[in-house]
């Protein structure tokens, strides 16, 4: 697919994975990696990652646990990642950017439709409703035990106070088992499109297994 | 269906219209009429009616035009809905209470689905996603012309002023056009679920048409 001006659809690279998997880290130095190679890149998060979006954000990461059911968290994360690739992945897509993004569909299926119980059948119809079924080109799961990750999780807590957005956090140790087995088993039932990243290894061992992911997945040359 | 207790499941009826067309006195008087015939009545509205779903009418109600686009407040609106059915309208229900609400999902039919562009399909299949397709027992459709309704509630707007709630309104008269067409359409495919009351009359009338409309439905006396 190309866009108006004849120029090649950008990439779009999807990091998924549990609190404290170190995502964000990741996906800076990827996106200094892909950059030094020339590729233009746009970094974003869900939920959020445009106006509105940012709104729902709000509502979805704060506040007490019982404030939505699994059902309503997924429509109103839906309803974000609309808006989302409507005003900012799509046309940068189009425009011929590369895309990375913190979290995308996969994180509705593994927090919603596997931890929360809600199912994979209504997760998928959400996306292909509201997204026409939108998917990665690449999608790089950060694969850690429940306890390493909700321990960084908590580290990150203390030392930047006051944000708030640890209602994920709070949901307990078989929720978060239950979500890590739910990117495991996407990864099993998408090979192609998904990689499993070990973050228990140091940031420069897991950056550089992330660049042999997105280097072999798009034939790029490592160095 | 039964409660618990064995009680009767209470009655679930929904108002619907464009803007201005009274629904707000309407159900008032209803509710009044019908706790003088000893009926237990809640009175409920959406988007809003449990903690959750008021703070999503915050995002939809107020704001830019482009803030959301169709599908995303179809979205929404249900994810609203679905706290509303969980919290509020299904615990009344089964408790043998009688529930009347201000808009339900025709409403997110005849904006989202209908003005909007959107569609039929969409809307109905989040609806069986979100809330398994429940829909009310009896539904009133306040008929008004367009140009009628606009100017009733722009009245009403400068009669409470700073409320901001006026993002609908605002949105054109061909859009008000659709919304009309569309709620009668929705009444022209289910028959026996609604009922279209002229809503040009005086409010009395009004309330008489749909004590009409609800003593026959529900087979009550009427006086």
């Amino acid at each position: 697919m190309s866009g108006n001006s004849g120029t090649p659809r950008g990439r779009f690279i999807t990091l998924e994975g549990g609190e404290g998997a170190g995502k964000s880290t990741q996906i800076g130095r990827l996106a200094d990696w892909l950059s030094s190679r020339g590729i233009a890149v746009e970094t974003t998060r869900e939920p959020g990652g445009a106006p509105g979006a940012e709104a729902i954000r709000e509502l979805i990461v704060k506040g007490s646990i019982e404030r939505w059911d699994a059902m309503a968290e997924a429509l109103l994360m839906t309803a974000a990642r609309r808006m989302h690739v409507v005003q900012r992945i799509h046309p940068a897509l189009e425009a011929g950017r590369w895309v990375i993004c913190d979290r995308f569909s996969d994180s509705t299926m593994a927090y919603q439709g596997y931890a929360h119980g809600l199912g994979r059948e209504p997760v998928d119809q959400l996306q292909r409703i509201a997204i026409g079924g939108l998917k990665p080109d690449l999608t790089l799961i950060l694969d850690l035990p429940v306890e390493a990750g909700l321990a960084r999780a908590h580290a990150r807590g203390t030392q930047t106070p006051g944000t708030g957005e640890d209602r994920f956090e709070r949901m307990g140790h078989d929720f978060h088992r239950r979500l890590r087995d739910g990117f495991l088993d996407i990864a099993r039932r998408e090979p192609e499109r998904c990689a499993v990243i070990d973050a228990t290894a140091d940031i420069d061992a897991v950056a550089d297994a992330i660049r042999d992911a997105v280097a072999s997945r798009f034939e790029l040359e490592k160095s």
